[in-house]
């Protein structure tokens, strides 16, 4: 294409730039896997002089003057014959000006001062976290409010403050969209929670935590992994504390995962959500790599597709129908006399917990609006950081009917906070909500989809994302792309239907 | 000290190129590793893509800035007050200027050029070693010769443009330093072999190659690692195809290893000499990081610490007294009745063979000055690649007196070449007569030594080259600190007074 041709400079100086993030990407990842436990001074200094590297680059005045000759710096207006080219084109410049004028806004000075407090947090609320003392973290979670409000005061927003932060992780999502679409939602599922809780039928599950050698775990987790499509040619597992996904190109995609001897489907789920988001990366169109037409959409997007593998797939009737003989056979010392059914029931239980990353498909949501909540009061109502800790616990109460009984398993369980990830969160529930759509949309085209799953046979589904979820990089907004791939937008309706469907049979609800 | 606090800008930013050079080192310790097998392509161009980078960071108008408040940039002479400076300080400017001035004699454009080329060279090399095919890999060493050629171009030589080589891993090296010392040093040799092939008692070694189950060499590898001072809290140890060390940071120094079944020993002093090399490195000062004060001297120097370790403590009769007891009992199924005699002959078996990096103290040499020809008729006298495997083969016959059957174990053997690295082969053996002079020097300041390496306390040799060797970095010229520590220049009687020493009981030689 002409067009493209004629953005090569640009695109050329987008890939260097990336290529720099890609080891940044890459130092991360081995800070989480083999790095020597010593290494991590030195490792922080390397980590922000590279991200301060990166920033420069990516607002310097190499990048202005490649830019400016089709766009127009202060308003993003694609300018002169890049008007007339193709749309691919145009997508690109625009994607590209969004993110240079995002950059732009913010001080290098306050990056520097971002990244050096975040760092600091994060490590002291891994000690807060193990102590279970909140106190502890306060201060620095203090900072990064004040942090994260400066930063709004340099990005600007609309009607809510709250909706610059969501914006880094879900472009074009708003506190007004949220709050109807989180409410309906809650609406909807109290109740069948309800239900399910005070259901007669409730679900064993004790015989996945008999003893289960790790080494065969890992290798059931591969064989599975393998038959998605996970392509290790251009990719690999390895362990680490919390399990992630991380992309330095799509042609090297890794993921982690962590396993525990007494617990037979927390790696194994790790790994099909972590190579869900996995696929994602590794279809991403090489061509475009370092431009946002080779990168993934948005972090709800990459949700849907973790999700959309890890439940609406690994949790699936069909999907043990083919892996469960498998599993009962690589496994038999805990598995015997467990019978299919039985064992599908237990991979669905659903039961109010206090740890999100461990709730099931239902209750996880409700987690997550807990934490939108809470946010929303830092941001929105300068609601005083000492007041967290009640305020989760209250909330847990109201949302799931339990409290935790220390802070380690309550308002400091996750490390999002810590990092200044705030308006993270709300992207797992439209993760899951657009998973269920995705996963809706491709069996109605492809009627014999579970089928073919039964059969251990992935591949038809993963091309299906491969062709209308992931080749499209950033070419469209989250909203144009689920319309484009589903015919409507964002629908919670399908997730709810979803989780009756399955959940009646095994909670035997009216 | 008042003079590095005036040097502070100009270190910091110094550390943060060495930041951006040390991700480059990850991400080819990455591609050794774990790296997945399909992702050479996009490595190679990020490779190129921060290498042009970190090499335009090493050049440009900010370090020109910085340097040129110190130092005359044409000349190299420093300037104004700092002419007043502690001999530290000034070593620290002239070190960084001779970086600088070579650095900028080359073109970004050529860095990045060569920076792909090589990447994608080395994995060639692998694919065509693997397949015994140098006509798989022929194009890719036409490449690099030229490239290096082309470098040489811009660098400049005086008298032969091998020099210009040289002087990259050993500075202040030349040919005609070089071609006296190793004619004295083959004249030497040679004899000494002649001898030793022909002696009538020729050691056993069958026993080393049994069945020895990998996982316990490599627990015994590092248990050796461990004791040598190898400081697991700042580095590791991993596999690859080729041995190899190297360094993010005097906290994160990382070695490789290979290991086979049926061989005992070849992965236990890949380790030892590696670990050796690390040991340097785990000794620079971690304050003066960035700086060349923080940085090895030379190729030569660095090797002398390796072979110090690999030969003169690993193949020696005091650290086998401590060790082979515990190897026998690790090894029984292998070593039993194999009395210590024995296996110490075994060690120090001397006999022509194929492989540079399995070769006896004595052989290695010729490997070294086998390669030193062939590079420099390929630099000196433009000899086509083609006629490598067959100019290889003919010289190992003459130096060796056996021809390979397998360009995998001839031409192919080793990776510098695949990565340009012509000129590098020389510091192998300049660090084997410089490891035994310091070795030397070593048992002549601290009688004991011995007695307690037999007691397998490793730490007075290490702490020894801490203090005499790593921590001074590139303060003096390799010519400087080797008078230093031993009192004259390197001398080679060293080396073959030790050799002499060591074989004529073994071969029991008039």
């Amino acid at each position: 294409m002409k067009t493209l041709q004629d953005l090569k400079p640009l695109v050329s100086y987008l890939q260097d730039v990336q290529h720099l993030s890609s080891a940044i990407s890459m130092l991360h990842w081995d800070q989480e896997t083999y790095m020597p436990p010593g290494a991590g001074r030195g490792r922080a200094e390397q980590l922000s002089a590279l991200e301060g590297l990166a920033h420069d680059k990516s607002v310097g005045p190499e990048m202005e003057r490649l830019l400016s000759k089709w766009v127009d710096l202060k308003s993003g207006q694609v300018k002169g014959e890049a008007r007339d080219w193709a749309e691919e084109a145009r997508a690109l410049l625009r994607e590209v000006w969004r993110d240079y004028n995002k950059a732009t806004k913010l001080p290098s000075e306050f990056v520097r001062r971002f990244g050096k407090a975040s760092s600091l947090s994060e490590q002291v609320w891994v000690e807060a976290r193990k102590k279970s003392d909140f106190s502890l973290f306060a201060p620095h979670l203090k900072t990064m409010v004040a942090l994260k409000k400066e930063e709004i005061g340099y990005i600007g927003y609309q009607a809510s403050p709250y909706d610059a932060l969501l914006d880094d992780y879900e472009p074009g999502m708003t506190v007004a969209k949220l709050v109807p679409l989180f409410a309906s939602l809650k609406a909807q599922l109290a109740p069948l929670l309800e239900k399910i809780v005070h259901s007669p039928v409730q679900p064993k599950a004790d015989f996945l935590h008999r003893a289960y050698p790790p080494e065969k775990q890992l290798a059931f987790g591969q064989q599975v992994l393998e038959a998605m499509g996970f392509d290790f040619n251009h990719g690999r597992q390895d362990l680490s504390a919390h399990p992630f996904t991380t992309s330095f190109h799509p042609t090297d995609v890794r993921i982690t995962t962590r396993v525990e001897a007494d617990d037979l489907l927390s790696s194994l789920f790790s790994s099909i959500h972590e190579g869900g988001h996995a696929l994602y990366d590794q279809g991403l169109d090489p061509d475009l790599f370092g431009t946002p037409l080779g990168e993934a959409l948005s972090l709800g997007i990459h949700e849907s597709q973790s999700r959309l593998w890890e439940n609406g797939v690994g949790r699936s009737k069909p999907f043990w129908k083919h892996f469960y003989p498998i599993l009962q056979k690589t496994f038999s010392e805990g598995l015997t006399g467990v019978d299919p059914e039985t064992f599908y029931a237990a991979v669905n239980r659903v039961r109010p917990s206090l740890i999100r990353v461990e709730a099931d498909e239902l209750t996880y949501n409700l987690h997550i609006m807990i934490r939108f909540e809470i946010e929303r009061a830092l941001i929105e109502e300068n609601l005083p950081v000492e007041a967290l800790p009640s305020l989760w616990n209250e909330k847990m109460r109201q949302y799931l009917g339990i409290t935790p009984d220390s802070d380690a398993d309550g308002v400091l369980q996750d490390i999002h906070w810590s990092g200044g990830a705030f308006g993270y969160f709300p992207t797992y529930t439209l993760g899951n909500l657009c998973g269920v759509q995705f996963l809706n949309q491709a069996k109605k085209e492809r009627p014999d989809l579970e089928e073919e799953i039964a059969k251990g046979n992935f591949l038809p589904l993963k091309k299906w994302l491969n062709e209308k979820v992931h080749r499209w990089g950033r070419r469209y907004s989250s909203d144009d792309l689920i319309r484009r791939v589903t015919g409507e937008s964002l629908n919670p309706d399908y997730f709810v239907r979803y989780l009756k469907e399955k959940f009646s049979p095994i909670y035997r609800l009216a």
